[in-house]
C-alpha cells in the first residue's frame, strides 16, 4: 500500500495534514505495517498559501505507482486547473486505484478528467466551478464514488482521513485512530 | 501581533497545522492585517514524527519578541522535556503575553516552568506526566488560564485555533473563519 500525497504552491496545509495524520497512523499504530508514502510535487519549491514550505520526496515523477493519491485544495488550485503541464503530470495518476481530494483539490482531479461521470464535492464556494468536471455536485462532507472520493471544505480532511482508515483497515482501526487523535466528532 | 510557531523533531504535524490554519486566516481574511508569524526551531533540520520536513524561518533565536508562542505535541516532546538546551531556549518565551500548546506540547511548556500554579490539559495518555508541572490537570478540550492556554489531544488543535480567533478578534471573526474552513463542530 503506497500513498502519494500531492503538494503544490498555494495549497492549504490543513487540507493535506488533516488526512495525512490519520492515514499515517495506519502504519505507526500497526494496522497496515507495509504502508509507505511519498510527498509528490511537480515543482521542487512548494509553499502553502501562507508561505509554509513543504519538501517533496518525489519531484515530477509519475504518480502511477501509488495505490492512492491524495490531492489537497487551496487557492493555488485555481491557477493549476489551467496549467496544462501540471494537469498532464496529475494524469499520470490514472492507474491509481484510489484518487481522493479535499476542498478544491477536486477541481484538480476534475481537470485531469478523473471525475467524468461521477458525483463529487468541494468547498461550498467552489460548487459552481466543480460542475463542469463531474456528473453532479453533492453537498455532503464526503462523496465516495468507489475509485474517487472527494471531501468538502478544509477541515473535512480529518473526516476524510478517518473515513479512509475505516475503508482500508476496518471499523476497529478507525475507532482506535480516532481516539488516538482525540477526535470526538465522527 | 506576532506569533511564533515552535517546531521540533518528532512533533505531530496536525498539532501545529490545526491551530496554524485558523490563526493565519486572521490575517488573510483581514481581521488582523498586521499579523505576522515565524516558524521557530532550536535546530535547523526538523521533521514530524513520520518524517515530513518543516523549514523554520528562525533557528535558535530568542522567542521573546513574539506576543504568542504555539507549541505542538508529538512523540518528540517526551525526549525534549529532558533536553536542557531546548528547554532553556523555550524559556526565552517568558515575556510572551500568550503561551499556548496542543497535546503533549503542554509537557514542554511545563518543563519550561510556564504551567507553575496553573491548571492545564494534554493528551489523555499524558495526564500523569503533566501533573508534575502544573497545579492540576483538567480533562477539558481547552484550558484557558489567561496567559497560558493548553488544548487536549491532536485534533483539538483546530478547536484551539478557533478559540484563539475568538479571543483575539471576536465572535464574528471566529464564526467567519469557522465557516471558511468548513468546520461544523464548534
Amino acid at each position: 500500500m503506497k500513498i502519494g500525497f500531492v503538494v503544490y504552491e498555494g495549497m492549504t496545509a490543513l487540507d493535506l495534514i488533516g488526512v495525512y495524520d490519520p492515514l499515517i497512523r495506519l502504519k505507526t499504530m500497526g494496522f497496515i505495517p507495509e504502508l509507505s508514502w511519498d510527498i509528490c510535487a511537480y515543482a521542487s519549491g512548494v509553499r502553502d498559501s501562507s508561505g509554509l514550505a513543504f519538501i517533496p520526496t518525489r519531484v515530477r515523477e509519475s504518480l502511477g505507482g501509488h495505490e492512492m493519491i491524495v490531492v489537497p485544495g487551496g487557492s493555488g488550485s485555481r491557477k493549476l486547473v489551467n496549467d496544462a503541464d501540471f494537469i498532464e503530470w496529475l494524469k499520470t495518476a490514472e492507474p491509481c486505484r484510489l484518487k481522493v481530494s479535499v476542498c478544491t483539490g477536486s477541481l484538480l482531479l476534475g481537470a485531469a478528467g478523473f471525475l467524468r461521470g461521477k458525483k463529487a464535492t468541494t468547498h461550498p464556494e467552489a460548487f459552481g466551478e466543480l460542475r463542469e468536471f463531474c456528473s453532479s455536485v453533492v453537498d455532503k462532507r464526503i462523496v465516495d464514488e468507489g475509485d474517487v472520493i472527494t471531501a468538502r471544505g478544509v477541515s473535512s480532511s480529518i473526516d476524510l482521513g478517518l473515513y479512509l482508515c475505516e475503508r482500508l483497515a476496518g471499523r476497529d482501526a478507525e475507532e482506535r485512530i480516532r481516539r488516538q487523535i482525540d477526535y470526538p466528532y465522527r
